[in-house]
């Protein structure tokens, strides 16, 4: 029972009463939506988990899966995903069952025995404080339950339309201009296929993204493309950092451990180098068992003795990134609004390395959700889309340029760098990979930095750090920043300039001028 | 997904795997049971949550209600509370939705103008730090929900069956000596009669036990009542305080304001005083009107503009507790186990007014259900048994002596009690209130204080006192009193008497002395 100021609500206060398109959604798509979302990943669950805020909007997600991820590969949560899972309103329990990355420790060869490894350095996860969140391990699979949870207990009810597969999109005219070919890929309907047409289409459907190849785009970037053999073990071991993030760096290769949520398996990524370009993939038959070998190798005089193995691959990777985030030409920015968006890694590849896919995916929708929202209830123009664009393909530039550093550093033989120089990169670039260097320009949604000095610990254009504040009413500490929710309202903080309101003229004024309708122009 | 020992686990972790009982549990009660519960309050389905986690004792609960409660009237939960929500792995979700209660502030009557009211004192709520849990306001109803979660995501998946009444209770011989008479109140079958045997039943139905009349047992006590009229409003007011929990006195009588969850309503108690004896529920009859001008008249010069008044309710109150907390009477313990308990308000009324009916309404069974594991499952004699009324009759007696004068203070006049003397009593007396007290005397599970001195922080026979500590395998900063789960384990807290375990003899000789089996006798 929650009570609220329409009265008693008496079952889970999580579950917000629907309304608009959430009181009668049809069971199958509709011939026409609002916006149609391309695949059921972070990227695209926390879309719809944003969108089902808007109940005004008919929004759909379309998934090729016959049904929920079962087992999924990213498993890094920046605090700046948990800041995010905050504001969905479901962070205290992604916290609850993650494991809590705090340390992260350097090995690498003994120099006075090169049979052997040595801790070289041990560094604190978050050294600065940049965020009152911790950084995280859990499964994307259990993010994405978690989305969709809170996309079905939002006023749209908004749950994923499973089998559906895209196979054709064009930007037309009208009020729906984009025309979607969708097949089904499961149940009695196999191979139909249908049209649908949207104000908005957002393709999240993955580095293979069939949105991107319809709008004539591709993934570029370099074809250098490096291996990792990855496993998910269970073991009995010596190695005493077995329960800690580390970095193992040999002349024979290099080992990335990081412990799983539940207590008992870690992750441990291989590195197989980089791949020859006429390998023609067969550097992925590579065995589990000469990556535990090669593991026992780089790790003596510890050894591991794998029990199990329940999940095992091995990937390649480039850094390649898409021209435009969005359906419209370089040469036609301005002239006319974008229709179609790609976010995710439809939009950038990179290496797991630094532990950024899942979490840059997330921010390039929590970008352009809201911004939808606005466009789609008519509060903004729709110029305010190309942000999008803007805003999210520096960041992943920056990203690139950041996991291609950091990956060649791990690559390299540890007797060519000096032995403090990776744990220095990592504590001096810590801010970027925790998630808080996204440092937007500005733009007709960001300001610029006029009036910067009057809150210098707030850079104008970078998220809102949280501070622990007393709220007066009732004297509960809380977190400034966790009151904002992701429900598409703007917010004002309003920092008085007195010790008491009615003693501070500043506050007073903007209050007043707050309150006065601007004159017509 | 969550990774375990034994591999994936794709779905929540907090649903864990059926066993025994839990993997074909029948659709009805059946005929023969080893625990039968009555009464799916809060000591009951803290108790079927318990049992779930000892998936070889065949439990079920049964409740009167057709139903989940739609609506409950407790709401305060202390803050041990809290750690027991903890240790059922649920704590960190009611303290996202419930009101964090951290202040107390008195008003009473201006001696410098009698007309008005000011505020007193301020009080902050744990002013010791008894723990690192708050203080929450959040209604009964949704803590159910929570321990019926737990209870189904056990592995004895334990449900409760609405719909069945109890009628009639004997204790005979045999390997399920009581023998219960359940009658349907809901469904077809309503009126239907049969019996159920059980090796074991607890009484958890509340102030009007239907287990204790069938025991013959009463509430034995005070005959005087005192009553409240409490209402949830929605109210417009200049009253500064509407957001913190207060006193309010005045020689027309005193208000006690608790704000609810959700944000928009509070709590309102008005005291109507004792009830004379000749009154013959009378005083039930006051109308919401009368109450809230009697509030308007205490707050004078504040106004309370009621709105909306989703829940109102008149109740009267003594204080009375049973003799025994188990059909064993006085003459027969330690000559015959006992079979059947009761618990929570079946065993003791008092005022709402300290806010401590749920929590130790709950406390009651937490202590008895471990036990009833221990000794279903065969690991404990069922001597143990008796010491569940040893230890919470004398809680009950301690808790309406303290209810009991809180209650008087707080009817007292302001004019004949010094100014301070109510926050001063709040603070002295708070860890009683917060449910820390509890200090359970030498008996076969609590030791006495021969060795005291080795632990003089963790006094022996009082709750452990959770602290922050670093674990060493992953460097998290955790608490070690959450890892206590309530799985029916116990655990052994190792305090080294060295910096590292092989410098410590006395943690070495220990290891090696639990290594050693007994001495067969």
């Amino acid at each position: 029972m929650q009570f609220h100021h329409h009265g008693y609500v008496t079952t889970d206060p999580r579950i917000q009463p629907a309304q608009g398109v959430g009181l009668h959604r049809p069971a199958d798509v509709p011939d026409e939506v609002d916006l149609l979302i391309v695949g059921a990943g972070p990227a695209g669950m926390l879309l719809a988990a944003q969108m089902s805020q808007y109940p005004t909007i008919s929004t759909r997600l379309v998934e090729r899966r016959p049904g929920r991820l079962e087992m999924g590969q990213a498993d890094g949560i920046q605090a700046r995903s948990v800041e995010t899972f905050c504001a969905f309103g479901f962070a205290e329990r992604v916290i609850a069952e993650a494991y809590h990355l705090t340390a992260m420790n350097f090995w690498a060869t003994d120099p006075a025995d090169p049979t052997r490894i040595v801790r070289t350095q041990r560094t604190v996860d978050d050294p600065y404080g940049f965020s009152e969140f911790p950084h995280l391990i859990i499964n994307q699979a259990r993010i994405l339950d978690y989305f969709a949870e809170a996309a079905a207990y939002g006023p749209g009810r908004i749950t994923p339309d499973y089998g559906h597969e895209l196979v054709g999109l064009k930007v037309l005219d009208g009020e729906h201009p984009v025309e979607v070919t969708l097949r089904r890929t499961a149940g009695e309907d196999t191979g139909r296929e249908r049209t649908v047409r949207a104000r908005y289409v957002v393709g999240a459907d993955g580095a293979r993204s069939a949105v991107r190849e319809a709008l004539g785009m591709r993934l570029e970037g370099t074809q250098a493309m490096h291996a990792w053999a990855v496993m998910d073990a269970l073991t009995v071991t010596d190695f005493p950092d077995i329960r800690t993030k580390c970095q193992v760096q040999t002349p024979y290769g290099g080992i990335q451990l990081i412990p799983r949520e539940g207590g008992f398996l870690y992750r441990m990524y291989v590195d197989l180098g980089e791949v020859d370009p006429d390998d023609r993939g067969a550097v992925r038959s590579t065995t589990v068992e000469a990556a535990i070998a090669k593991a026992n190798q780089i790790l003596h005089p510890y050894t591991l003795d794998v029990r199990d193995v329940p999940w095992y691959s091995v990937y390649e990777v480039g850094h390649r990134l898409t021209p435009r985030f969005d359906d419209v030409p370089a040469e036609e920015v301005g002239a006319r609004a974008p229709r179609v968006f790609i976010a995710g890694d439809a939009c950038h590849t990179h290496s797991a390395k630094a532990g950024q896919g899942m979490n840059v995916s997330m921010q390039d929708t929590f970008n352009l959700g809201w911004k939808l929202g606005q466009v789609l209830t008519g509060r903004s123009p729709e110029s305010l889309l190309e942000t999008y664009h803007t805003e999210r393909a520096e960041v992943a530039r920056n990203l690139i340029d950041f996991d291609r550093e950091w990956s060649e550093m791990l690559t390299k033989d540890p007797a060519q760098i000096p032995p403090d120089e990776l744990a220095d990169f990592y504590l001096r670039t810590a801010e970027f990979p925790a998630g808080f260097m996204t440092h937007y320009k500005p733009s007709m949604v960001t300001g610029d930095a006029v009036h910067q000095h009057l809150a210098a610990g707030f850079p104008i254009g970078k998220r809102f750090k949280s501070a622990p504040v007393v709220r007066v009413a009732d004297a509960n500490p809380v977190h400034l920043g966790h009151h904002a929710r992701a429900d598409g309202r703007w917010r004002i903080y309003a920092f008085a300039d007195g010790a008491h309101p009615t003693s501070s003229p500043g506050l007073g004024e903007w209050a007043a001028w707050m309150r006065t309708p601007p004159t017509p122009r």
